[in-house]
Formats: structure tokens, sequence, C-alpha cells
């Protein structure tokens, strides 16, 4: 098997789940408890959270512990609206692209009074600061931009957008889950005072993830009831997780330098070999993107059909995020960069791990190139193009 | 050490460890992905939802996964808010010992409008269904009861509320953190609309629960986001934890009978132990309660010291729930039983599991039976109680 999703998910490190192996089984002690096996598990807890902020720029105690990206998007983004609604800034601006974990939270916000303002993306998948810059107006609250897409991959200017936010006075989130771990981030310098961030997308456990909060913004809990997480987040602590995690993080940003250089080799090949396929195109910018993704829409295919014949060459690939795969409307993401309907159902995202190779790569090029010729072989709207009766939309 | 913490969390169990590690590790798909490898995390995670949902009594798709217990009450309880707001009913039925993530839920509600009862509780630690039933109002929607109370371990009358709420169209929520595992539940049979629990509580892994909520019923989703459990919970399904939840849960279910039975012997042998202590009482009812909780209040003692103490001897208590560890104020719990301020602060908790031994309950009543008596030799406050400067509050 060719595991090219590490987008959806990521196999947990050894190391990561050696961590926390002890914390499932002996020290399975409550962190909030006073005897000396429960102040164990609070020692592993801090030591975890010590480590995850050192990997992130900031300090232990702007970091809380949350069930994963999604839940650290949700808190922040409601967080940072309910700060706003006090003063009276009940403006937002974000992105066309973003997760639904920031896109349905902004939309319930909506509901409530908030003004949305949603940034075009150029087809290149990129945004930039002076976009942000001018959407700002006197009654915004928030930015909300994601570090790197996690359909095209695309890599946004987090640190110039950040800057043009502290320089007028607008909290900056960004939703970091596709980048933690594969990018390097420094949330002082790059001014981010808000940022999400979710373990199992860098090779920790799935079901922990963490919010940063710039100290002195005060979060409200999503989740009510415990005093734990400094009263932001009730629940008990994650322990065996939240090490797992920190294990995976660190190792992750110790090796970032060798694995992205290694990765863009394989990256670019990948791509390279994809372009010769005629009538395609890869999605987003070519170089400002995460070091394993690529991206591609084929006219004349249907996505699901390309995935379920990859699965039978045992090549594990997605159309677009998994959180959205009940769904059978195309990514709004794709959409989002201008792709046109029929173009962005026949979209293939592959995502390269640590461990890919090049022998994979040519695997994965070779079964790409054989299905697509096959599935336009069998499909009378691929005929209807070739015939000259559609228009096409890429080049050959 | 013994451990006689296990309401605050639990030893996993050697099987549900077993049952998860293959999905830490190998099998690591993201169950929304569409081949084949994620497909077997998505059978993987439904036969776990089948087999809780036959824990439970009730359909599969009854279940939704949570991040905890926590989680699972915040959400029931803002969604049959908002399904009684679409009526015109703001009012919620509750008691005064709930737990916070219940209690803290209500209070926000409050905020939004609604009008919150908290049932008085009688000195026994348990309300009646006539308490509940006189409450009912026109305009209430939801009674929220939790099925054995975090503290005193006191069992309510779930099926006879649930059969007044069903009867009088009043939608009926159980936090049956502490039951789940540990006391029979049938949903269907008690008449429960919604019901919460957590896996660390029954020897399963901690970060992960889930919430029944009868078919038919809309829930809102409290973490938004992707298309995961059908809409209502967003994120990417956390598959080991699930799983190792699911085989704790029938690991408990299995053995709850016999575990019961011996439990409770054990528990009454450490009451009638405790109960020598001058000047201490059992806290709740002697006999609807947890199999395994023993709760105890002791004149002129510091709860926190008693704790330590005990700590030095090896045995692992604590003084109420480990939620609210890092508050000073007295349990509400205790307050809403009728203990006073003063005797609220000497309170120690027991809870046994299921590999407590008659030796280890004799060794905790020798131990808090030594550590009552130097601790009292100490107190300014013992000795205005034994010169008759104060009142006692209990009989010798």
């Amino acid at each position: 098997m060719i595991y090219a999703d590490n987008a959806a998910t990521t196999r947990m490190s050894q190391t990561a789940i050696q961590a926390m192996l002890p914390y499932l089984d002996k020290l399975y002690g409550n962190p909030s408890s006073l005897y000396a096996f429960g102040q164990q598990a609070r020692e592993a807890l801090e030591d975890a959270r010590e480590r995850i902020a050192s990997c992130l720029g900031c300090e232990a105690r702007e970091i809380i512990f949350t069930s994963g990206g999604s839940e650290a998007d949700n808190q922040a983004i409601l967080s940072a609206a309910a700060l706003g609604a006090r003063k009276g800034k009940k403006h937002i601006i974000s992105t066309a692209f973003e997760h639904h974990a920031v896109l349905h939270t902004l939309e319930q916000l909506k509901k409530q009074g908030y003004d949305v303002t949603l940034l075009d993306v150029h087809e290149s998948g990129l945004i930039t600061e002076q976009q942000v810059a001018d959407a700002i107006r006197e009654d915004t609250c928030l930015v909300t931009v994601m570090y790197a897409n996690n359909e095209i991959g695309t890599i946004q200017p987090i640190a110039e957008i950040g800057a043009v936010c502290r320089e007028k006075g607008v909290l900056f989130h960004t939703d970091a889950v596709q980048a933690a771990g594969h990018l390097p981030i420094d949330v002082k310098a790059q001014q981010i005072d808000l940022l999400s961030l979710s373990a199992h997308k860098f090779h920790g456990p799935k079901g922990i993830g963490a919010l940063y909060a710039r100290r002195g913004l005060a979060l409200e809990p999503l989740i009510r009831g415990g005093a734990q997480e400094r009263n932001k987040r009730a629940g008990t602590e994650n322990v065996p997780a939240i090490v797992g995690m920190a294990a995976a993080l660190n190792e992750a940003c110790a090796g970032m330098e060798a694995t992205s250089t290694r990765l863009r080799v394989l990256r670019d090949r990948l791509i390279a070999g994809l372009d010769q396929i005629p009538y395609g195109e890869l999605n987003g910018d070519r170089t400002q993107r995460l070091p394993g993704n690529v991206s591609f829409c084929f006219e004349g295919i249907e996505g699901e059909s390309l995935l379920l014949l990859l699965d039978d060459k045992g090549i594990c690939a997605s159309s677009g995020s998994a959180c959205t795969s009940g769904s059978l409307d195309p990514s709004h993401v794709l959409l989002s960069i201008g792709r046109p309907h029929e173009v962005a159902h026949g979209s293939l995202r592959l995502t390269l791990g640590e461990d890919a190779t090049e022998a994979q790569v040519d695997e994965i090029i070779a079964a790409v190139t054989d299905v697509v010729s096959y599935l336009r072989g069998m499909s009378p709207f691929w005929r209807d193009l070739m015939n000259g009766k559609r228009p096409h939309v890429f080049a050959e």
C-alpha cells in the first residue's frame, strides 16, 4: 500500500506511541488529583505543554489542550467574536477557502448578527496581506486565515498578515492544522494571536489538539464544566494523547528541515509526472505549497471513480478534504480558486508522508496516468470534449 | 499504592488497551476516506457504535461520539434548550448537585433568558420523581438529572423520572458519567431521551465519550466543521479511543453483576469501619449508592491535609470531584445535602475499583482512623468542639 493521504491523517510515529503507552497503562492518574500519583500525570501534562509551546515560540501558559483542530478553531473564533462584541466590533475577515471548522463557525456567527467578509482567493490559491489590509474596518474584531490549505496546500503570507493585523489592532487567528509540524511556526515573530493545531496531522494521536492564545487574550470556554485548563476547557485532561502529541510535534519540528527538503523534491517530481497528463492542471501555487502536497484537476474525470481505481492499485488518495466526504458538492476550495464545477469534480489530492520514496512517486504517476486514461475512455463527457461539443478548460 | 479514586479516573483495562493498539499503530486510516484502508477504520468505528448501543439498549445511530462526558453534557443540554426555544419553552429543571458540566451550561443558558429550577436535594442525596413532576411547567423543555452522583454516589430514580417526563412530553437528559459501566442502563425502558457517558470512568481511555440522543431528536453541533457523526460533531473520529471505549464498556457490562455484588460488600465494610470514627458521617443514602462509593464528612478536619497524609500512607483518595480541585470553595454537592461549610471542608471520597480487596479496605480504615485522629490532635477548631466552645454537627 502507498499511503498518499497524509493531509487526512498520518500514521503515528513510534516515538509518539511509546511516549503515550505508559500513560494509557500504569500512569493513569487524574492530573487534577492532589496525591503524588495524580501529580505525576500533572507533571507529564505540564511538560508536554512546555514542549509544545517551545515548538511554537510561545509560553506554556498560552497553550490550552482541545480534542482537536476543529474544537480549537471553533473556540478561537467564538472567543475572538465575543471579545469583539463587547467593544461593539462585529466584523470578521476570513477567506473563501478556509476549513469548514472555520466557515461553519462563521456561518453561525452571521446568524448572531456578525458581518463576515470572505476574501477572494486568487487562482494561485494565495491571498495577500494587502487584501487583508483593505478589508479591515473600524468594526473588525478578527482576521482568520488558514496557514496552509488542507486541499491545495498553498501557504499564506502569515507573518505579513500578522503584521497588518497587529498594526491595526485586530486579532489574528490562523488554522495551522496542516502547517504545524510541517512548516516553521513562530507565533511571536509572526504576530499570531490565536492558532489551532491537531496532533494526528503530524504523526501524533487522533482526538487531541491545541489552541494557542496570546497571553492576556481571554478565551471563552466552548466546553463548560470543570476547572481544567485554567477554566478554559472542561473535561479530564487526555494525558496520554497530550504526551503523544508533544512527542510527535517535537520530532516533527526537529526533522522539519530535512523532511521538507526531501519531500519538496518528491512533490515536484510527482507534479512534473502528472503534468504530462493532458487536460489536467495543478491546483494552487507551484512553490508556495506544503512540501508533501500535490493537487490536480483533470477534465472529464469523476474524482470518486479515480480514487476507487487507485485504491485497487494500492494507492490511498483523496479528492479533497476527508471532512466533507459525505457531500456530493464539489470542493469549495477548488471553486474558490476558480475551477468550474465539472472540473472540480475531477480533483485528486496526493499528500506524501515522511517515508515516501522516489519509487512510490513513480508508481503513483504511472497509476494515475493509467486510470485517468482508462476513465476518459469510458466517459461520454470526455468524448464531447474531444469532439469539440464542449469547450476544454485546460490546455492539452 | 491503594488506588481508591476510581470516580476521578480508572486504570484502563488490558482488553481496552489491546483493542486500541492496532488503531494507534497500523490501522490509522481516516474513517471518512473512500479507500479500503479508510473503510477498515470506518468498520471499526461503526462496530464500536453498535457495541456501545447494545450496552445502553439503543440503536447505533442514536450514539454520537464526543471527547468526553463534559462535551456530551454540554451538547445535550444546549441541544434540548435550542429545541425548547423553538417552541417558546425556556424552562429547565435540574438539581443542585449536578456536575459542573451541567450546572455551568445551565448558568450560560440563564444568561440567554432561560429559567432554571434546581430541585432541592434531600439529606439522603436523593431526589424523587414527585419533585420533578411538581416542578414541570407548561414551558418546561428539559429535565436533566444525573444518574449517580460523582461525589456522594447516590443513585437517582431514573426510570421513574423518565416516566414522568415522557408522560408530560418533556425531554429527559441524564449525566450517566458515573453510572455507565457500573449500573444497568436501558435507555428505552428508562425512557431517557439524552444520556452522556465518559470512557475513562469505566476503564476505557481518556478523551472519549458518547452522547445518546433518542432517534428523531435533532442535536445541535457543539463543534462545527466536518460532516462527521452525521453532521452533529465535527473533527476526525478518534477511532482508537472509540474502539477502546467499546471494549471497556462491553467488559464492564458483562462483569457488572459480579463486580457490583463484590464491591457492595467491600463498600459496606469500609462504611462500617469509618462509621467507628467519632463525629463523622456517611454522605448520601446508605444503600442507594454506587457499589464502590464511600463518602464521609469528619468534623474538625481539613480535607486537603487528610488527603496528603493518606497519600503518605500510599492511599489515593479525594475530597470530592477532581474537576474542581483548583477551587477552595466547599463542594456544592455536600452543601446541597445540608452539610455546613466547616464540615463540607472535611470530606473524604473513597471510590473502590474492580480489583479492590478486603485487606485494602481494612488498610484504608486503619489509615483514615489514624490520620483523622492525628489531624484532630493538632486542630484548634477541634479543641473548641471538644471544649464545648462550638456545637457538634454529628453525634459521637
